[in-house]
């Protein structure tokens, strides 16, 4: 009889978490969006003679659409640097994402829509916030740097790369909002790839750029929540079909 | 006879001419928005240690609620300065809009959302391009300003003032929008009161700001498109009743 009684509330149980996982699913769902908390990456010294392999950007830059290493017949095999400045690493596109995750750690997060919260905003420059972000069928890297192109005053510069070539880039956009204070910044573009190079898409000044006092408008306790959403763009995609 | 025949002749040109309004009507309105071309406007020397009568912002400028002005019976009647940096002249809000349009000949637009066109981009800095805007009932001041906060690198600075008080200027949300080259950037916020002074909201940096890369890919033959939209904001009327 006790053996009934103890397999009945074990059954109770099951039930009870089984409720309480439902319940913490919903409330995530209503939760809408998936907020990623990303730390200050260890930034070395600045290497600024590192050159892209390939096709350096312009000031048009994005209105590129012909990548010269894309004669190379499998794009995963076009040769690459790592994307970050403080690495020396060099490899083929395909092997970009594993090197980040494993030499620099950085989270590969799922979904359409995410929140990037930067910690630490404070810390000085240069310093870079880096995730990796999988959706739809690619994966992309958004990099916020904190940078003083003009000395003693730092300034935030916010981008995102396709893992992949100029040419598969072209058939997606993605934006960058920021909201807060009864201010929006909302920043729209194409991504750029990877094969171009952080470096000069930031020295060229061609993405979302703040200076430290929107930066601290932007902040909450010396954290920025940017929210990114990425999408195809049925455009391009048309004309690269033609 | 002849005479009739001439008076047919003027009545037929009447016809024809009313047509061809009518069609150039019809053309204006399919264009959906009216676009503003604004000159620059010839800038004296800058005068930096200028303070605005009242209240000069803080970092969180517009989360200000009360301006010790205010307790001015009339808003009409608080005592204002000329918002432009030029100009040294003193007289009451109600007189502002006067003072804009007669010395400094500054155009009236109407409507709730317009295209300002800013012209000759590439002059040197200081220099400003000014319109107003009137909509829902007030006066709106629309400043974009060439400025090198650092030496050698000018950044332009757009930013939307109430003509009126900063109370009145929590009632209402304005957005400047840039779209180009397959990239858009959106800022919107809610207006500050000319009396708080351009100069400092612009030293704040609590406004759209672009550097000079960014504004020549968003800028088109030396010319640059910002859509312009004010909006009264329902929450923060909603509040100011409470």
């Amino acid at each position: 009889m006790l053996f009934f009684t103890q397999c009945f509330g074990a059954v109770l149980d099951l039930i009870h978490l089984r409720f309480q996982h439902y319940k913490a699913k919903r409330v995530f769902s209503a939760a809408g969006q998936l907020v990623c908390v990303v730390n200050p990456t260890h930034s070395l010294k600045y290497v600024s003679n590192r050159h892209a392999v390939g096709q350096t950007s312009t000031e048009q830059g994005s209105l590129h659409s012909h990548h010269p290493l894309e004669t190379v017949h499998d794009p995963q095999l076009i040769p690459c640097i790592c994307p970050l400045f403080s690495c020396q690493w060099e490899g083929h596109v395909e092997v970009v994402v594993s090197h980040l995750r494993q030499t620099h750690r950085i989270n590969i997060l799922h979904g359409a829509e995410i929140v990037f919260l930067a910690t630490d905003m404070h810390l000085p420059a240069p310093t870079d916030w880096i995730i990796m972000h999988s959706c739809l069928g690619h994966h992309f890297l958004l990099v916020l740097r904190k940078l003083e192109k003009y000395e003693g005053h730092p300034q935030f510069f916010a981008t995102m790369m396709l893992i992949g070539t100029p040419t598969q880039a072209d058939n997606f956009t993605y934006r960058l909002e920021l909201n807060r204070n009864q201010r929006r910044l909302k920043w729209e573009a194409t991504p750029r790839s990877v094969l171009e190079c952080v470096d000069s898409v930031i020295s060229d000044g061609d993405c979302l750029v703040l200076n430290t006092s929107l930066a601290q408008l932007f902040s909450d306790n010396g954290s920025l929540a940017i929210g990114i959403a990425i999408t195809a763009s049925k455009v391009h995609a048309a004309e690269a079909e033609m």
